[in-house]
């Protein structure tokens, strides 16, 4: 397994978190609404977006430790360790973040305003995915 | 936005589904089983694992094509053309797949079989994420 595959930033996110100890661990826990600005170039890949629609968005958590592979969960020593890739730890070996967030307002095609979101303001965005149905996919 | 990243396979996808061309556009139009097959080096990172367990699987769609901005959705061109991010097709800028599955039996520790998933043989993967709750969450 040693190919390796090259990652693009497709836009980035705005956020009054400027902080990865001030983010809440989740978007149900607080989190409060941002902006993803998409690189201009790419408008044509949002074609047919609208306000009131839900997406998935993929980070690049540029601050996570990609050599852990356990955590105490939610930062809690009291939680037994286990492996990151059964939990939402930003650290993990390749630190992509998943949110689900509704589009609330859109400005000049390619600025979204989503929430509610957890990541920090500078976070790249890697990939935007329509949610298909809450129960049978993600 | 000049920065990029470097994503590296944690594992690969074991289906009997050999080409793009066969696989189903959605696990739930009659996907199949298949296996996970994640680096022994990583065992740690998947402690804590179960049978039952529905996690999120991240693939590199190593066959999706990165210049397409826009397809007809499903393929079919009565679709108008729509943003790929509007859209699951594995042709978008950075192809990473996204799956949610039940791991149905666990072989060594890292040898994981799963269902139902669309992806073909030899997809690498690139994370592993539980699922939180099936509505809030994905």
């Amino acid at each position: 397994m040693t190919a390796t595959y090259t990652l693009y930033p497709i836009g980035r996110i705005r956020s009054p978190l400027l902080d990865r100890k001030d983010a809440p661990k989740s978007a149900a826990e607080g989190a409060p609404d941002a902006w993803v600005e998409v690189d201009p170039e790419l408008a044509e890949a949002l074609s047919g977006i609208e306000v009131g629609r839900e997406l998935i968005l993929l980070t690049w958590l540029h601050e996570g430790l990609r050599d852990v592979l356990q955590v105490h969960p939610r930062g809690n020593e009291d939680n037994p360790l286990t492996g990151v890739f059964l939990t939402r730890s930003p650290d993990r070996p390749n630190p992509i973040g998943l949110h689900r967030v509704r589009v609330l307002e859109i400005e000049a095609s390619t600025r979204l305003r989503v929430g509610p979101l957890e990541a920090i303001d500078g976070t790249p965005v890697i990939d935007i995915k329509p949610v298909l149905s809450s129960t049978i996919d993600c």
